[in-house]
């Protein structure tokens, strides 16, 4: 979970230094796509697990910055971060039916003409 | 903030489909990227802002995205997000003092030289 | 234009140093992911254009590595660059007709509702 | 090898479009981003080979379209693509140096330790 406090803890850091004029959407979406860069370029030329501490702090690193970034653009557009995923999660459960989803990773697309 | 059924909704969806022997945080961390990138899609040849409704129905589909593969890379790998959000914070002040950030979007490497 | 013997250097410079048993298509297409998004961050929190010379010798550096990854990958794929490029703009310029897409910036899912 | 010709191909195909207006260089790298996204997406949830014909067909489309948002950008910014591998690989030469780095995946900041 991401408490309240937590995400006051990062609106705070942003406050205090006076950066929310930087913060439009745009480049916010750019800045969480870097983040989420950096988390991938844990993995490049590797294998898929976590074979090393090292690897983990890393992890720990980049997926909070990916997350900051996810926390800051949600309060930039006004956004709930609960509903916007439940919403989601919703339209998900729709589109990959358990029935026909189940231990199958074929894109919602696929998994219609499969149906 | 995301609560704990909010994180449990995400977490029985991908269990309900048995889709946990796909979710290596290797792969988990592609698809990160992807979502991340389908929210930058909202802004190609776009201006920074939000100017219609429409370009605020997709930032909610797609960075909910995001928060879900975040949810369930943090899941993979045993971590907690308030610590791991809380302790990058930690390390950034130290790195952006407010000081020397205060209005400045330098990055912290070349705030040191000004400082 | 990138000449044979530039694809050439690439190449040898991959093969001198063995590190042809790396470069699987998966890893390639990170590696290209993330120098895409070492270029992207020339323009995080920054305006459009090219207002300094500092910001030109850097897209030269990031450019030319996304390049670089781009020749491994058509290699490593058997790929003809030119003979891909040409069929792409082949089929672009069925989903871009002239006389809808001129001065129009809409994809072409969009181009179709006008037309 | 990309030729002028196809070099041209690209040039003429945004012309007739009277697509310039909008290639500001921070919006082409966002496009490039999110192509070089759609080719790492040939890849999520899946090994890392070419093992079907399908596969290795939506390399072709992806991997074209960040070669043709590469050669627009370049012309962009006034860039020669030889030139700028060129002087890349160079740089990489004394950052790589192939006795540190035969078979050797390691990242130049680590293989300095090295050696």
């Amino acid at each position: 979970m991401i408490s309240k406090e937590t995400v006051e803890i990062v609106k705070n850091f942003r406050d205090d230094r006076n950066w929310s004029q930087f913060h439009n959407p745009k480049d916010l979406a750019i800045s969480l796509n870097l983040e989420a860069s950096e988390l991938l370029e844990i993995f490049q030329w590797s294998g898929c697990d976590l074979n090393c501490e090292d690897k983990l702090d890393k992890i720990k690193e980049e997926l909070a910055d990916v997350l900051c970034y996810s926390i800051l653009m949600a309060d930039r557009c006004g956004l709930d971060m609960d509903e916007i995923i439940r919403n989601k999660m919703q339209r998900n459960a729709e589109k990959y039916p358990v029935e026909a989803a189940y231990g199958n990773k074929d894109k919602y697309t696929e998994l219609k003409n499969k149906l």
